[in-house]
């Protein structure tokens, strides 16, 4: 397994464009935040669905990247919304469902507070496989 | 219906944020363009899976807004990612499976040039049902 | 809340005809069981894919019948599939993501003894809503 | 490619307990068929929502199996549900969004005469790759 330490989205990706940092990694686990502002929002002020959406992609295939053999790339990400956040603090959380050689499904939920705002599961496929 | 003459998705907006524009909109249908540049890229120099997933909930949430009776949220978003892109202009098109009072499923391609880079099925939830 | 005491899927239903039998049924939660036979089989020998998302639809469908206020439907239905079973007792449990009025989202996992087997999702939409 | 002559989902196996045919068979194409019966319905009297993934799953899971190289299986089942049916002919066509060595996606459409009843996508994985 790679070092883990300091590791960050990178300067220039879209993660650093929306706000997305990596708080923990460890095997089999990834926390990450965005620290909610209002050019996140859809015109209605709520977090914009795609967020969600981009926040599991991307914690997800970061997680698989550093702590599993192979180079994983996703092909599906499946976001259910479950209740819209206007502030505070997004935590997201993952970890797998599914390690396969060729395929993986990992699960991430992301709370605001207490509220689970939204859970998505992506699949990655093994390029290397 | 609503005036779609210049409609945009706002100032402010995480659509401004990544470069969403509406091209077309009209009953049943939408267009909507990103041109890509670097910052929308994950870390291996490949567009961002989050962005397909953004690109289609944003579009087809606006479509639902501005042509439909109700008040559309989206409830998941399912996105398979078919191609990846390094650069160029993605298209997006959207249009409706099924047109409920409560509940509406919309489709959304991404192309870039020929290439079918992602398709997404959004599911929409009606606040006044 | 209805009499759950021995409820189970009706005679003459396809539930019926895969042997499909309801073990446990309280507010929020659900377990039913299959027991394996051949005829469950695609023709590698396999429990048909088919069978797990026949099982989350139906257990979901009868929670949320039982267990919730207002007239539920399924619209979609998710499975993975995450190892495969020839024979044996399939376990399937399953509770809420997310109870609204309009829309709830719950989950199942299926078993075989030890092994997570099928994982689904289904989303239900309220008819009288 | 395989011959494809007479090819039916087999003898005992799950396909035949829920009736379902094989009318059309060729490269990236597939047509099925099943002849709805009260014993395929749900207690409301309508088609359990389990039969349409079944359909969908198996269709897809056959057309790979007799028209791509390789060994596949399905992964996933996502399934929407778009109009309900009592009675009548079910016909399932389906054909590839992506034709991948290690991954493939398909979709399914099944309707019932003029009715778009179900919609689908499955995800299949090359055991092989």
């Amino acid at each position: 397994m790679k070092n883990m330490n300091d590791i960050q989205f990178g300067e220039g990706t879209f993660d650093e464009l929306y706000g997305h940092k990596i708080i923990e990694l460890k095997e089999n686990f990834i926390r990450t935040e965005i620290e909610i502002t209002s050019n996140l929002h859809q015109p209605m002020g709520l977090v914009h669905g795609g967020l969600y959406s981009s926040m599991a992609e991307a914690a997800i295939s970061y997680a698989a990247y550093f702590t599993q053999d192979g180079t994983w790339v996703g092909v599906n990400n499946n976001t259910d919304f479950l209740k819209s956040s206007k502030e505070g603090l997004l935590v997201c959380t993952a970890s797998p469902l599914k390690l396969g050689k060729r395929s993986q499904l990992w699960e991430a939920k992301i709370y605001n507070g207490d509220n689970l705002c939204a859970i998505s599961k992506v699949r990655l496929s093994n390029l290397n496989a």
